[in-house]
């Protein structure tokens, strides 16, 4: 077992060596160890002077005019593009707007509707976050669907002449485990049926690989790992062969093949844009968009890369520091199956989350019985993560 | 015929007795006439300071505890709350949140489950806002009932056993036509039928009376005559009495009972927050609630006094000022039919606007031949009016 001084040693040599440290001075950060950017990533420094231009020029003084002339118009689509390269997807196939439950909704049932009649039932990810199976369980009644809820491992024995859809988390929002996106969206292409994935805890921690690996719709949501704002939009990627394919639940005039028609009859948008609904929340998405910036000349895979070593330098601290049994990781030691979080079990979770926040190192607490910790590769560094396992040890062993 | 000095006499008296005429300081307004604030409302001073503490306090510094601390969790009630008394209704009925696209299909799927099984017909204002008629097509389909669109006038003839829900506009976009919402939301009730409003263009402007009509259910934007910012959500009222029946098809985690339970079944919410669906766009949600603050001490009933006023004078001066036949009202002369837009038909109507908006005067142009100009009379001042149709007569006349 190492000793602490040894591993705070390494620490400040891993950080030392980092070639993402730059990026954590592009943040609003002070002296908290900050491990719930899985939950609220930080504040890019830029954001709030891009986001009192939105408020004070754009609204303020260019008021209507400002659709055109400030390119609110156009934000969905030109935001979507600029997350494309996070999640592996060429331009024109992903449009930012409203919450990931609802696009959760008009993902599914659109997939439902492209895999045709004949199929009529939808698997979804039985560990998935709730508003997953919630969603689909709506989703399911008003298509006339069965929802047969699986795990992922579960799939591919479970997938059938029968399946319509199937709905999976890339990385589970409670264990931190990484699903095979891969070879479970082939299964499912191979079956015939339409792959739905939720990109909610992927996005902006590692590559996704969107088009190289066929995905059909995917969802995400933008205020974790790409640090857009509490609430900030989620958003819809469609895959271009399905575009024209796309029937969506919520055809809102944003959707219209000429929104500015005002036409009583229904006629949609080609192209990503067929994923809108209603008029686009400006605030919210220009300040992602500023938010974005961050990423300009990060690669991917540099932040995988990173991911993968504090989340394998935050288990080693914790075997070193933690008494043995006090708590156990429920996150893979496998790195095909890490997400960029660690989640532990622990006896009385939610008293020692509290303590933990007391004295600086903040993650979340996940009902039952689980502390979780996320990993954001952009800010956290090394000393952090031995920093937060070592207050760690001090609160379970007080 | 008024003479032009006489009217411009009349505005600056009718400004200097105007009880509403502090409000406008509380706006950032230049030398423009600003007459689209029924598509976008004009920024509030304050509002730019409020949202800088949003960003660099709340998420910069507090991040994650914010949704405590900073009341960003019980947001979507709170300022559903502050929107209750301008559409008059008692607090814990409107929950704020999502597009009024999306509002309008939970409220209308909602209204048709209540509606029962023996009811297959929804009637939906055919001159309505497309978006209304484009989401209630697709709520018709995902319930199995059958669209029916009609005029308001035709909805007491069409109302039957078979009726279901009736979706309709409280005043028209285009000709900023009043509907009579006390009368048909009783002819809806009598006929065992359930009603759906749809506030966009009438909250702010006029008393709405939901909770003393006995409406039903209701959706609005905020970007209008609320001020909220573009894009800013909007909101979901369900009257007491059917908030235990307000079955959504959008049923996300925040409206689960215990959305922090991380349950599989779902349980729905009580109350207001029912109407939810996923994470709250927070940033977009505080500018609203810092917009609200305009609101306060300013009875609804001195703005519709003031409303009518400015658009009874605008058609004074216009009928002054442009020559006989270039531009004709399609908005009612009736006071107990008009909302707080003028809309005037005229040739060439889309290149009228943009040398009207050169001349600085701002309105907007709907297709295929209107003018539309929105009366906020929170900001617009008679003199504002006056000057609106003296340009107007300009730019018809050159």
């Amino acid at each position: 077992m190492s000793e602490p001084s040894e591993l705070a040693a390494r620490a400040e040599k891993l950080d030392a060596e980092d070639e993402l440290a730059g990026s954590r001075a592009r943040f609003v950060l002070d002296d908290v160890v900050y491990l719930d950017g899985n939950s609220l990533g930080a504040l890019p420094a830029h954001v709030p002077g891009r986001i009192e231009d939105v408020v004070r020029r754009q609204w303020g003084e260019l008021r209507i005019r400002s659709w055109e002339e400030s390119g609110w118009w156009t934000a969905p689509e030109r935001i979507g593009d600029r997350i494309a390269p996070l999640v592996g997807a060429a331009p024109g196939q992903i449009v930012v707007g409203d919450s990931t439950s609802v696009n959760v909704f008009k993902a599914l049932v659109a997939a439902v509707r492209i895999a045709g009649d004949g199929r009529d039932e939808i698997l979804v990810d039985a560990t998935t976050f709730p508003t997953d199976g919630y969603i689909a369980e709506s989703a399911a009644r008003m298509t006339g669907r069965t929802l047969r809820p699986v795990t992922p491992a579960e799939v591919p024995d479970a997938l059938g002449d029968r399946t319509a859809a199937v709905l999976l988390n890339h990385v589970d929002y409670r264990t931190g485990r990484l699903h095979d996106l891969p070879s479970l969206t082939a299964a499912v292409r191979a079956a015939g049926a339409v792959s739905v994935w939720d990109l909610c805890h992927s996005a902006g921690a590692l590559p996704v690989g969107l088009d190289e690996h066929g995905v059909d719709l995917a969802v995400g949501c933008t205020y974790k790992y790409l640090n857009g704002g509490p609430g900030s939009p989620a958003y819809l990627y469609v895959r271009h062969g399905l575009q024209d394919r796309f029937d969506s639940p919520l055809p809102g005039w944003n959707s219209h093949a000429e929104p500015f028609g005002m036409h009583r009859e229904f006629a949609p948008a080609s192209g990503a844009m067929r994923g809108r609904v209603g008029t686009p929340d400006i605030l919210s998405m220009l300040a992602l968009e500023a938010a974005l910036d961050v990423w300009d000349g990060v690669p991917v895979e540099a932040v995988r890369a990173k991911s993968l070593a504090l989340t394998d330098f935050f288990l080693e601290c914790v075997e070193a520091y933690v008494p043995a049994g006090r708590a156990e990781s429920v996150t893979p030691g496998a790195h095909a199956e890490r997400g960029s979080q660690v989640a532990l079990r622990c006896a009385d979770a939610g008293q020692v989350m509290k303590e933990l926040i007391a004295r600086g190192v903040v993650g979340d607490f996940r009902h039952p019985d689980v502390l979780r910790f996320g990993f954001t590769p952009l800010y956290v560094s090394f000393a952090d993560t031995e920093r937060a396992a070592r207050v760690l040890a001090d609160v379970l062993d007080g």
